[in-house]
């Protein structure tokens, strides 16, 4: 009853926010000393409009947990407030008097190029004032081409630049991800989330692009805008998935962990590949932009390679800037200033994305490594205070990030200039995309189940097609380059796509886990105890007596460690070895591990602590379930049940 | 050893970086689509150079701190990180060379105001096709006002829109130094906090003001561009003082905690008056901008009402949200999801800002009395999780935010585009700062010691006159507008203040604690004895036993609340018998405290937790040692000491 009171005077601040807004824009006589005041002021309101929307957000969404309503996420609902918003702001709001004069190059100009120059420098004439001054200069600087000049008198109301999506949301959704990605789970279902995410999502790519390229060859209106490297790029943006809703359902109702494990790794490795893919599609174009257009093999294959290389480069990038972090916490003590610590961490982290941004690799894929490796060793030589503190903030962040970056696309849908609505593309989006993802999920798990043991069951590949939300990554993408025609209808296919799905295929989880018959409320520890003997291949090898690959009964559909994991456990086998000594308090330390001949290094690589610490706080160390940091303790959620499993937890 | 050896490498990625932000600038034919990666490189680079100097800075004052240096903060060591790498980039990078072309307004525009417009549409002649193209029109947005079209070759090189640091970077610090006020020492010697902040702070900026006003008479050269607003406006930005390395050395001596209180709190508030100040005077300026200029005593008690209006309405703002805040806490059970509730917490905090400067009102002012509420009310009602996180997360942003700006001091000083140098001014600038913070001090304290019993004695006035570093607020408000010579000649003298002040007085502040012989290592609880029954206000007013100004012997110069006290008094009867059982869960109830007549409002403002909660845990909700956020425990430090001090706290 509070809750409806408030939610009252915030549509009243809402409201009086939105008049304010459209009265201050057509301000008109703004002397130029004030104009950087005004500029203030709007962007004031931009930011207030999507904190207000946020905050509308949360509030509804403690509503809807509270009366345990399962079927609205709060993306989902971040989504519809900012269609309802942007909507309020577009039909409501008066359109915006933006002061523009028409200009054309001096015929003796010496600018010759045939690209249009980064500043316009404007000689203004100082009519205003009485005796004459001398005329002003001004700078402007390049903003867009501008396409349709009837339709571009709205301002850019509630628009951010789209390059905050890559430098500001994007990176701590994914560096979270990364950072509280259940390890554990993740390595036994290694091989099948690869499989979806590397060569999936490769496939959807390219069979979106031909069909869209194909679709667009029937419809004479659109013809000529597309080419074919247009299409496969929405091909590859459309082919990451975004699953928040349904992996938030799973994690309440405790669905089984291997299906969690196959969706949430699968959507994060997939973001990985998706914005890759793109960036070489891209990037083919600009090489072969002069050409013909036409799509030689060979240069297909260097594209291909281009693609693996970026991958690649990214993910060693994002790894060792983890590993040096490791290394900085391991043999500094910073930790004794636990402030220093986690600036230290988030300074590290957030530079991987910027590195690998800079050296023109893609740091989406970085900061996803470097967040694996923060928690699988940095985490381990942490405070206990820098521990809980960049645990807290990434998940807060990554909160705020993503119902961020939904409001936006509701918003956006109504504000931003840039939309082109185009009924044909639109279905032929809708069509493809479903059709991508199935093309990615079920032929692959038939391929799949041919080599493994506990197949992927029918009803989990529906699970795993249905799971297949567009959603921050894919908008992201699309809004980056508006330029073309083209890339205008991407985007709005793209937007409606993210909206229709997180909202129908997120609110038709709980409704398709019944169909699809998968088991709900399987307690981690009841499935985990036929693995009793192989927790993780880290803890077995951690733990001396190696009793891998112990034949068990399993409860529903996991995949089992047999003889073929034989990569993960040389890499389990030099991670516990080598790695973790190295790289943090753990034991055997590298005098044990490391031939005679290397002592002297190796005894400059190992701390005091390593030599001197107990076995108790060496098992501490070294545990597993220390360093997974647990999901369920990461999400908020009922405090008691939380508590409860902790006390489960061994 | 270990971090020289880290520091080499990364001195090696800078100057790789260095060098790849040069070569990258240089590159010359990138086609328009690829313009907006190219932008995004930039940016990435921008950033990447401060994350940096932030890792720089962090790891070397880990040395520092490890070593027991003190005579460096992190915020002066951030600024020479800064200088250094800012002068790397002016002398050992190439010149950009932005594409410019020059334009003027064609003969029969329609445009005829006498501003420049918002956007230049270029219709440009597509001359690289051929077959001709028709001709593409493209937006260019307004940026500045160029002065010196001959100095104006360089790109806007690691330097950021003015306005990130008043909705980016300011926000964070202010919020932060109001939640972790300590209030008790704060309403303490709230008298004399008020009187320098308020008083001190405007006698200062009119002193300054005209003191310039009257140096710049003399110089020949300067005369013409300077009007008594712009030396008043000067005097307004450079009488915020900004102490953080004498508190943090202050922190660390353990020096007498009324001067910590006199100190912390008169900067919290001068940064206050400061910024209403100069928005004052700018208003001023606008409005009569048209006249003759001159100062007529009607319009100065304009622009005083204004200043008080501005104040008043903004704390007002700031004071409601926090309140706004503290019942969504207190009547929903979002504590029960406290991710949710601490992402309430960080929006409806973010949004006093921006409802503040959308008002056109000042967002700093209600951020730091929304955070006095947040600290005072909302805390006790949020759940332990939310409690850590959010002292956890605002001290990080904090930290960095600092940092980042004193980093960027240091950077802008040789990148930024618009310094303008003149020695006079500089000299003059100098001369009268220190003045300006004389004559706020001395007299003002001795005006305060005629009617204060514990006087506030010479060595104490002493260190509060060079506790007057200037930092992040006087330098945000110089860089904002520098449009004409005027400011850039105050920007230039700002930035070189605040390096000196921060560096030089930071610096001496241990050597000046000896000469002035301000007693350090005052254990802040052998100081509390004699106040045992006067701990606080508010303590003793929530325990019935109202035994307050007891006379006791003081250690060091800290006042008492004696009957001068009783506007603080009916204030905490208010607070203890209205404001903490209708905002908190603290006991007493309003059904106990509101007449009869009130009852039915009084139930329904009363929760059930208030109503069944036991005597235990109401002493425990009600004490203001749970609800006053510990300095020591809110700053990184030793983590030994700090528990050994949880120890000692009742």
């Amino acid at each position: 009853m509070a809750v409806v009171g408030v939610m009252r005077i915030f549509v009243f601040f809402l409201t009086f926010y939105i008049s304010l807004y459209c009265a201050n824009s057509a301000a008109t006589d703004i002397e130029l000393d004030a104009k950087a005041q005004f500029t203030h002021r709007i962007d004031s309101l931009n930011l207030l409009l999507y904190t207000f929307l946020l905050i509308l957000t949360v509030l509804t969404i403690w509503l809807f947990k509270h009366r345990r309503f399962r079927f609205l996420h709060e993306t989902g609902l971040a989504v519809i407030y900012g269609l309802i918003v942007g909507a309020l702001i577009r039909y409501a709001g008066s359109k915006t008097p933006v002061l523009h004069m028409s200009v054309t190059p001096e015929k003796d100009s010496k600018y010759n190029l045939s690209l249009p120059p980064d500043t316009l420098w404007l000689r203004f004439p100082n009519r205003g004032s009485n005796p004459p001054l001398p005329n002003k200069t001004y700078a402007y600087a390049f903003r867009e081409e501008i396409v349709d000049i009837e339709d571009n008198e709205m301002d850019l109301k509630a628009t951010f630049d789209p390059e905050i999506f890559f430098n500001i949301i994007l990176p701590p959704i994914i560096f979270h991800a990364g950072y509280s990605l259940k390890r554990k789970y993740f390595f036994r279902n290694l091989g099948a989330i690869l499989t979806y995410a590397l060569i999936g999502t490769t496939i959807s790519s390219f069979v979106v692009g031909a069909l869209m390229y194909g679709f667009i060859h029937q419809m004479p209106n659109l013809k000529g805008s597309f080419t074919f490297l247009d299409t496969l790029y929405f091909g590859a943006l459309i082919s990451s998935t975004d699953p928040l809703t349904i992996l938030a359902i799973f994690n309440d109702l405790h669905v089984d962990v291997n299906l969690y494990a196959l969706v949430f790794g699968e959507s994060v490795l997939n973001d990985a590949v998706a914005i890759v893919l793109s960036g070489s599609i891209q990037n083919y174009g600009e090489r072969y932009q002069s050409g013909t257009g036409g799509f030689e093999t060979q240069a297909f294959f260097r594209a291909l390679g281009d693609f693996f290389g970026i991958f690649t480069l990214s993910l060693l990038i994002g790894a060792l800037m983890g590993c040096i972090t490791a290394i900085l916490t391991k043999f500094t003590h910073v930790r004794d200033f636990p402030l220093l610590e986690s600036a230290l961490f988030v300074l590290m982290s957030y530079s991987t994305f910027l590195i690998a941004e800079a050296s023109e690799l893609t740091g989406v894929v970085a900061v996803l490594f470097c967040g694996i490796c923060q928690a699988h060793y940095t985490y381990n030589n942490l405070s206990a205070d820098s521990r809980s503190r960049t645990k807290k903030l990434f998940e807060l962040l990554n909160f705020l990030a993503e119902n961020f970056i939904f409001s936006y696309i509701g918003v956006s849908m109504f504000t931003f200039p840039k939309h082109h609505f185009d009924p044909g593309f639109i279905f032929a989006g809708f069509f493809c995309a479903m059709l991508g993802r199935a093309v990615n999920i079920y032929p692959l798990s038939f391929l799949l189940n041919l080599g493994r043991k506990p197949k992927i069951p029918l009803n989990f590949q529906h699970m795993l097609f249905f799971a297949g939300l567009r959603g921050a990554m894919s908008f992201a993408l699309a809004i980056r380059n508006t330029v073309s025609d083209a890339r205008q209808a991407m985007l709005t296919t793209t937007s409606l796509i993210v909206i229709v799905t997180v909202i129908v295929q997120g609110g038709a989880t709980m409704q398709l886990l019944t169909w699809f018959k998968i088991p709900v409320g399987v307690e981690e520890e009841v499935e985990m105890l036929p693995y009793a003997g192989v927790r993780s291949v880290y803890s077995s090898m951690g733990t001396t007596d190696v009793e891998m690959a112990e034949p068990s009964r399993e409860s529903g559909g996991g995949s089992r460690l047999n003889d073929k994991a034989w990569l993960a456990r040389i890499w389990a086998d030099f991670d516990v070895k080598y790695m973790k000594p190295f790289l943090t308090h753990a034991r055997p330390t590298l005098l044990e591990t490391l031939p005679v001949c290397c002592n002297p290094i190796a005894r400059i690589l190992t701390t005091t602590e390593q030599m001197t610490q107990d076995n108790r706080s060496r098992s501490q160390l070294d545990s597993d379930s220390d360093l997974c940091i647990e999901e369920n303790e990461l999400s908020y959620g009922d405090q008691r049940r939380t508590s409860v499993q902790r006390v489960r937890t061994p």
